[in-house]
């Protein structure tokens, strides 16, 4: 249900780049700024009970970390919390002192918003303004046949609690990437997207928004976490989704590490055909294929 | 509860003008705009069964509201929507629909957004950007001792269904109105804030935003809804709420109407005392003394 309403919904825009890519493209005032809008909710985004430093990091850096795969600069939040009954007022201050800190943190101090009370779930909605500053932002839509792709960091196992560290809570946004790509011509990506949903579900969104390409992935070249590495890691590092890392589209080579963060070449880019995975082997996949092999999508 | 924990985070601003005010105004890119969010929860801003063209409508037009206070114009919208689990797809695409038409109507066409399926009451989270537009922003904290406070429209019975029309869900923000008030320098008020509590609980945050002024408001002066005019038409009008009519404190007279909007002068602003209500045979009560002859706040 939510992909037809999702899909006819942003049909409608009427924007220079409107929803469908990380961010949207308006102008205001003789200025281009880009807009963006997450939840995390209760029993969907975060489990009960997860500390209220840890919701509002998610509800934050999932935001910025759309502005990454832009290219963008993140500067102003404006937040909609809706407290669940359950939430004392103890717990409500920690958690909107710590979307405080959190957005001031991450260079995009709330300015705004709404706080209710609800017979619901918490709920944190956050917008995000972010500023192009200077750089065309780079969109997911502009792919093209021959590019290499490229992701940062490591995948899978976004959920594995590994002493403390849980991914798809504890993720730092890759800004600093996102705006050195966009700085330096010579790095700059064709097309970008951030991983929140999975590879093998957020690749073809570039791959469709480009003219309908295709891509063979290496799956022996994807860079697995660590806890979760091993005989089908490449499994996790597709499905799990919540990487919050970006994935780039590259005519040109693209350096091992850029600000400190690792570079890995993942496959191509290629005319049609859909996504292929290709074993180490030499076999080759459809995701159908791999469905029929037992895979599933992490969500 | 909320009270505490919302000025606690407001406190926490650091932009030009910070949350506080109807709408945040900050800068990005040298261009400024404004800025501010609010939620439509089931339940409590609307009735279960509501139909979706008027849940949009106030999700969309109280925002709008808050930029009419503000004598912005609305530009761009972006929306988190949770919809509730008895919300099937057929309502999710209506609503979806709904939140689109309003939000072009208003000059603030959808950008961008999220929609989520969760357990609890279906939600619409509506963030506003708006231009000020070479004007600047009227503030609600810079009433003057000495003003005179007027009105547009008239107060008070906000949820009374008069023949299909329900104010509260129906209303048009005045929008054209705020806008005209800044574009003429001689009718720009001093302060301004639209009604969204209530005249007894929306004046005393000008008078305390403006350094802790009192006001008199002449009770048999308040253009009350002529519904629930009568005998005690004023407790109404003071009370009842989400009139998102604009209350302003003004130096010079204003006209009788503007854009076609009548607007009523009900009292002034006097240099301390906090907010005093005076009836037509000269009795003067403060809020206290009214609620100790059994009047309460509608909400």
């Amino acid at each position: 249900m939510l992909r037809r309403v999702a899909t006819r919904w942003h049909e409608r825009a009427g924007v220079p780049v409107g929803p469908g890519d990380d961010m949207a493209v308006i102008e205001v005032g003789g200025a281009r700024l880009l807009v963006a809008a997450d939840p995390v909710i209760e029993g969907v985004h975060f489990e009960p009970g997860t500390h209220e430093r840890r919701v509002a990091a998610k509800a934050v850096h999932r935001n910025c970390s759309d502005a990454a795969a832009m290219g963008a600069i993140p500067r102003a939040t404006i937040m909609c919390v809706m407290l669940g009954q359950g939430c004392d007022q103890d717990a409500a201050e920690r958690l909107l002192d710590a979307l405080c800190d959190t957005a001031d943190a991450a260079g995009c101090p709330s300015v705004g918003g709404d706080i209710s009370v609800h017979d619901g779930p918490t709920t944190v909605a956050v917008t995000l303004i972010a500023d192009p500053a200077g750089a065309e932002p780079v969109l997911r839509s502009r792919a093209r046949a021959g590019d290499d792709l490229y992701v940062t960091g490591v995948l899978g196992g976004s959920m594995v609690d590994e002493n403390g560290y849980i991914h798809h809570l504890d993720f730092s946004p890759r800004v600093a990437v996102g705006r050195a790509l966009v700085e330096d011509a010579s790095l700059r990506p064709n097309a970008m997207i951030d991983l929140s949903d999975g590879l093998a579900r957020d690749l073809p969104r570039v791959l469709e928004a480009s003219g309908g390409l295709g891509a063979e992935i290496e799956l022996n070249r994807l860079p697995v976490r660590e806890v979760v590495a091993g005989q089908d890691g490449w499994r996790r590092a597709i499905g799990d989704g919540e990487d919050y890392e970006l994935l780039m589209s590259c005519s040109s080579a693209m350096p091992a590490t850029i600000r400190g963060v690792r570079l890995t070449r993942i496959g191509r880019v290629v005319a049609d055909g859909g996504l292929r995975y290709l074993t180490g082997d030499g076999r080759c996949f459809t995701e159908a294929e791999l469905s029929g092999l037992g895979w599933e999508h992490g969500r």
